[in-house]
């Protein structure tokens, strides 16, 4: 789409060094020993995808305990031109760090990520009673903040992997309430080609309701039942021009060269305003679902040979 | 199938002469003109049909007031290789006839085949008080007894054009219950090609259940309402090997040619461990059912297309 | 509802002694030692119930091979006041019987009820080739007339004790063609009380659908599905005003007194324009549905207390 | 739940004095003239509720452009005692402010809170490129900040109001990206009493799937549909203790003394291992569903005779 002479082979990554996005890029093992660009915000890291600037962008899609992220489902949804191709799971484990010779009794404000803050939230309650909360524009930021001259926080929420890059005392660790949170980021990517058929798959897309009466929603998700598909993901976000309208970002089980798979698809399309194909890919969890065998590629093949030779008129398999 | 050397242009149906089916069979265009075999019971007209002894058969489907003819039904889930082709509407009307010199009130018991009987029997309770009833194999045959030796009724329930026949008295014209009442002949044939699309088209089918569990029957029909296919005629029968287990004949609407039907048809057979294609074919009544636009054959193409597009990776039409 | 002196304590059956209804009343323990009253036909058993000239009739309401009894279930639709208070299974099993003197090598016609010889067509066919079939109106009537002075035919489909009743010689046995054939009986009253819950119990209905557009089957058939009840017989009876429009007689697993079932009654009245409640009885085969806790009666008790408390204010489980 | 002598007559809100938040509760009649109390988020807000120490708290539930709001569905999840008795709409208007002596060419950073900056990005992006992004704990604060001794920024994101209490100036107004954007907001109450029903109502509930298989989502969205019952939000929210496990946020058109929504309600809790149940209260919007004949009321009460005189024997109106 774009003319570049050399294509890049950087990946963009919602940065600096220590995110857990960061993180979630070491794992993909084809940007290993590649440029690495560090990004602001989702919106950029897909510009960068979009414009050719990087090859691929590592973006948070999902966090269990927080939910959806909203910025790259709506980013996602707005900006066309881009493949989900990977995805990618990062435990989510914090520490609280401050400068070096603060003890934890004397923290009265913490620096903090809002999502970070939401999920340390019992533990700071329980340790560091009535303390205030700033909230920063990233985990890395919450602690770098920190070594400001006039600092806004006595102390800070932020990954394991900060002494790594930070001169930063550690006041406590695995402060996180639910010890096995996970993020869920994907790979985007501009390319057209689909990732091949692991068995175990997933596969995302971006629907709008046709309209709003009782059942259009059921009607839609039937697509995904009748075909024996199990929904990981279904989230709803508002398409933007009036309270009330949403469209739904959706991860099934399977990939779209599973027949079954492409058939929801088909009906979707048939029913639905706007569909957004995001991607299949192989799972980060390696789940493989048991598919009948009402639903298998088998099942499909054999009913559209029994249908064909119908309509030609070459059997009375009636 | 057959080899035989000269192939036949006889039309076989229920007689003898008479009788509603041949009112239906001078309602096919193709047969005029042709030869006319009478046959006994719809399996010897499938059985002409099959072995090739006739090019075709009119046999009776449903009737109004007594509902599918369940000796159609399931001969025809029974014998293979034969196809409808055609659907046919013939108004039931009933004349009371008797020996000449017969009075109504002469009349103590009453010959009529048990259909015919019961599409009369208000007439008679009201007109015959008290009378008996004496079943007959067919309406022609209930009338032609009334002409032996040793007649075992004073009178028989008849279709009207007997006396064209037969040398009989009328002691009571319209005596059918019903105005209205109707019944519905198909033509079968042993040929494998389809009728042309009309736009105003019924497609049949035999169906069994995978298995009974709650709810088998309506995922069954889902394939139908998801696709916007209305269904005229659902007739359970009986497998036969146990109280219990049904197969069903369904009638459609529309052809299958029509991507809607084909696409519902595929969902059958993936569903159903049988599935038996009785045909599609040209509406006797003419009704053109309203397709919405998402049922569209465009909306197939266009998805199909859609999707193709994605999976070649020619497109992020994502 | 009449006001009979002398309420009479006689059952109805459709006659003479010797047919299967016989051998479904000698099943009912109530009508022990009580008078028997021989009627023609399914309309006259039902009109001994409502004016109170018996106590009970037994009608054949379904058969494992040729299916449901159209005569019976129009008549339930069509006769009010009548409910099925009990069920009772009678195998089928035919002997082809003669005058004495005759061999199975003379007989060249064979009277039978249409549905004894449906169900013995295979057997004549193979072993009377060429036999003419002259229909009976029951099946004892076709051995009876054997005796005739001019009997209409040489040999006679009929139950097996008919012998214990009639001067005739046994030609052939176990001559049906489907060797665990069973026909159902329903004994109907005109009592209002409902037979106790069994917990192996069935309850029928007949349902109009409210129009004709796609899917409303489904939706009417979701009303069971979506409450975990499980459907033995579904069949479709015109409503006889035009072709194409259907009432539906249903068997339902449970009793109306199982809160699933009355739950779904009340579904089925608010969408049926029509719903006739033809009665809650022990099943004949003593099956026990498994019925998941979602479905007990303690899951609605439980909703409803849980939802009363939060209507009245009661509480905050909400 | 707590035995204060005094009942508190307070009202809570998230703080400080000039949010949307405090626009939304000067439209609660009931608080007029009322003693407001400014929190610092969701759960300090419930946490009043709950404790007694406000009879009421105004929270931000949903955007029509950033969509559901995850801290207030999760602590609405999370915090047992509350109910929602209003609703709200408050239209979301932003302008830009600064020290004064500022222009708008001399600004670099911005100060905002996430979901205010979500809504203005785009102006932003054409009218201040290359911004930075200071994150901000509330609309107000955000403002205030300004005039602190050494500003993290040099504008801020506010509401208009904003300089009736703050000595500010405006560089530009409706900043916002969509003209029509609006944020909903609920009254949430301890107490138990449920709004009277006004028939433009909303009832808001918080459901648990059972399970995890395909078509869970469906059977619990049909407990809505198969009773004629929209939904206006529908949000997953993870229920944290691993991915893909999500419990429902959901808006239903109707008040739970509408029999179908007390139906339906019925329904989820016999499905459902956990439902919790929001409130039913008027909508902001006015807006009154039309409901069909089928769903009303009426058809509830008479279907209830119906099924009452049947089981009690008194009719035989089946």
């Amino acid at each position: 789409m774009t003319d570049r002479a050399t294509p890049s082979d950087t990946y963009s990554y919602l940065g600096p060094a220590g995110t857990f996005t960061e993180a979630a890029l070491k794992l993909v093992e084809a940007a290993a020993g590649k440029p690495w660009r560090s990004v602001n915000n989702v919106g950029e890291a897909l510009d960068d995808v979009v414009t050719g600037r990087s090859v691929g962008a590592v973006i948070a899609i999902e966090n269990s305990v927080d939910g959806g992220v909203s910025a790259t489902q709506d980013a996602l949804a707005r900006i066309p031109g881009v493949r989900i191709v990977g995805e990618y799971l990062v435990p989510v484990d914090f520490v609280l760090v401050a400068r070096h010779g603060t003890a934890l009794s004397d923290v009265r404000t913490v620096n903090a990520h809002p999502v970070a803050y939401a999920q340390t939230h019992g533990w700071l309650e329980a340790n560091v009673p009535g303390h205030g909360h700033i909230p920063a524009s990233s985990n890395v930021a919450a602690a770098t903040a920190l070594l400001d001259e006039h600092p806004v926080a006595d102390a800070a929420v932020a990954p394991p992997g900060i002494t790594d890059h930070h001169d930063l005392a550690v006041l406590a660790s695995s402060i996180g309430d639910n010890a096995s949170a996970v993020t869920r980021f994907v790979l985007v990517s501009r390319t057209l080609a689909i990732p091949e058929r692991t068995g175990a798959d997933k596969t995302s897309v971006i629907v709008e309701l046709p309209s709003e009466h009782p059942g259009a929603l059921v009607d839609m998700l039937e697509q995904f039942a009748t075909r024996g598909i199990n929904m990981g993901l279904l989230s709803s976000r508002p398409i933007g021009d009036e309270l009330g309208r949403y469209r739904f970002v959706i991860d099934l089980d399977g990939h779209v060269h599973d027949e079954r798979v492409a058939d929801a698809l088909l009906g979707l399309r048939r029913f639905s305003p706007r569909v957004t194909f995001l991607g299949s890919y192989p799972r980060a969890d390696g789940f493989r679902p048991e598919v009948s065998a009402r639903y298998s590629d088998e099942a499909f093949v054999e009913a559209r040979d029994w249908l064909r030779a119908i309509v030609s008129g070459e059997t009375d398999a009636g």
